[in-house]
């Protein structure tokens, strides 16, 4: 999975798509709803960021993750998107995590900056409960007292989950490091770990994003990720 | 402000509002909605809740203070409640922030279990920004590598808090620590750096409690924090 | 207890004993040998530091009490100092825990960054079944994800310390929280908690300290916090 | 590198050495000093410990890494072992480490459980301005909030160590998320980080280990991973 942060117009989400479709994504990731730490930062194009999501579907044939955040939001989300993100934020945002429980649509679902792998698995029931056992797990970092790093990163999680759950696991070394440089790296070691799947910030002109530029891969830079993914996963039995 | 975790039955709410405002508390709270780790804890009785609350609010005359957890809950929480609280967990629900913000009604926040002061105070930018300016900021422990305490109630954050806002400061050393035994040595602690408030939770029947009774309080152990809590106050220069 | 956090001068030293007797503190602390991060900060000045230690506690009649950072110098801190200070990151230095355990001072053991209580015990432990039992453990700060304040002063350590163990608790509020202007409200708050003791930085000088400048306080803030103190220890039922 | 978490016995650490050499491991490890939370808990062969690896290494040709915990014990370890090791516990144990940094041998320094990767690279400043330049940096896990794993290993720090300095890095997967069944995982993934080396625990009756059985690999399963690295170091471009 992999694509911008933030959909920000229709130019820059169906480039994007092309280019990482061409690396080798599958499903192409973008904010329409975006969860910001300041109510002064840009928070998403809402539903018109929906529908750019939907044409760059179109254009590419690529499928789409996107977040929710309000169980307001529901109906907009499902109208435009093929499976729906949970953010770390709303892990346990228990009325949002039932509500994606009665969707048809598969769900991500983040693990929260100081969920233990326990809570993760506590809040991915809520979903199942309500009958959607379509639920991806997903390690996107935790917070320590490390500062060289955004968040820690929590690889351990990996093989812990696939011994305790059938859910699959989706890693995110983008948020997980937060160092453009770095993400490469980790997505490698997630793969040699048994991750399941990545999901990889790309946009086309980091410097100017509208959120989280610092830490988006150039396409060129995911090309290269996935090759030395692909090798890896080669090495531990895998296809991609 | 005090009162059980949730309100289970009629006799109960009544029962315990009596009891801490003979002890001096001036707010009642109790759940109605209730954020569990789990889909099978108890989840609190709903509107029904709200109604018991209201109910005690008569007999004793104490406002009221309850959760909301979902933006579709507001209108109904708003009949009936005196002060609106967010969730640790809900810390960073921004739909969520918003709509109270909206609100007529006073806002309790709650930190967030890994939330920095900062976090704390952008959430709070979020209800102040919709144009609600009744927030109460309310610490109650962070998540730590100890565990021999619930959670490690955080008391650095009220001297900085007082310093860079002029929010008035919570402090719940019953969810903070955890502890029964340790709760009244917190609530005098938080006083003396410098609380405007506490919040703690009595119940009449810990043992039986629907959820948290192993930190409950009984109504004579609340009466004997709130002496104790009383000569410190006096002896930082404030009242009750 | 009070006094700089480094030894650097006969007049230095001698000047803030004074200032802090005349305030009520009644051991004088010191560092000669230093623990610092880097290698090229100022590490203290050895036996020399010892040697003025020394020479206030004759001026004022304080005990004074300085850390131990090597089983080397265990014969030359034991000739000058009154009681032993093992430092945060020597908690588990095993080795040194032994040596002091032979010595016939009181030995003060303070907590680690990221040490649990029971580590704490555990170490204290290693002294104690060598023989020395006069110990105090210090509670001075933990590391958390939090950086407002330099470390998270864990205040809920007092209560449960003293419900597992008759040693005495001293709180270091200086290291604690970090910031000058917020010590007096954590050291008022360990009273009210319940601490047997206060360790706290005062410098005449701090913006021309070797270390930790930043977080001293003046003699006369000293003097303001012992105010605040006494009235707090009062009012739960304890003198100075 | 490889090995016992402490020797226990010549036929022990002659067995494991023989079989851990036919798995591909280079380097003996096996402690002699041990640090230990507990006093009560086994401490260590001491000499008698050291005397035993040096039997090992005459018999398998294998270098030997050993603990040091105490500047007193110096001379003896350098006359038996070829690389020293200074654990997580003593990784500020800054008399220690000036210790060390004036010794020919080569020194590998274990990160501390809450220590910062600047604290570590000034840690490693200690050893080296002392004019020992031979230094390894170990990242063997971090303590967070998380309790399914025993720590959390923080693979996130070989890239940033890689970049920030030209000291070799090694992972110690063992102790870093202390569950035997996922060593391995976490071994392939520090490698795809970038790792230089491994230090595994070995043991051949880890039921009787006098510490940490719980984690040690049996030789069969230190093979299997042996393999397992091999695959992915050769996917990354390195062999091993």
């Amino acid at each position: 999975m992999s694509g911008p942060c933030s959909v920000e117009s229709r130019e820059q989400i169906v480039s994007i798509a092309k280019d990482v479709k061409a690396a080798g994504a599958r499903i192409l990731r973008g904010g329409a709803f975006k969860p910001r730490t300041s109510p002064y930062s840009f928070q998403g194009l809402g539903v018109e960021g929906l529908k750019l999501l939907a044409e760059a579907r179109e254009v590419t044939g690529m499928p789409v993750i996107t977040e929710i955040m309000d169980t307001k939001d529901i109906e907009a989300v499902e109208q435009y998107a093929d499976c729906l993100q949970i953010g770390a934020r709303n892990m346990q945002n228990f009325a949002l995590l039932k509500e994606v429980g009665r969707s048809k649509l598969p769900v991500m679902l983040k693990r929260g900056l100081s969920a233990t792998i326990k809570d993760l698995l506590m809040s991915a029931e809520y979903i199942l409960s309500e009958g959607n056992f379509n639920v991806l797990l997903c390690e996107r970092g935790i917070r320590t007292f490390e500062t060289a790093t955004r968040n820690t990163l929590d690889l351990n999680a990996i093989p812990v989950l696939k011994a305790e759950t059938h859910l699959p696991v989706v890693v995110d070394p983008t948020h997980g490091i937060g160092l453009r440089e770095h993400v490469a790296a980790m997505a490698a070691a997630a793969v040699a770990a048994g991750a399941d799947a990545l999901m990889v910030e790309v946009h086309n002109s980091p410097e100017l994003a509208k959120s989280d530029g610092e830490q988006a891969l150039l396409p060129d830079e995911f090309a290269l990720l996935m090759n030395r993914v692909r090798a890896v996963a080669e090495a531990v039995g895998r296809g991609l």
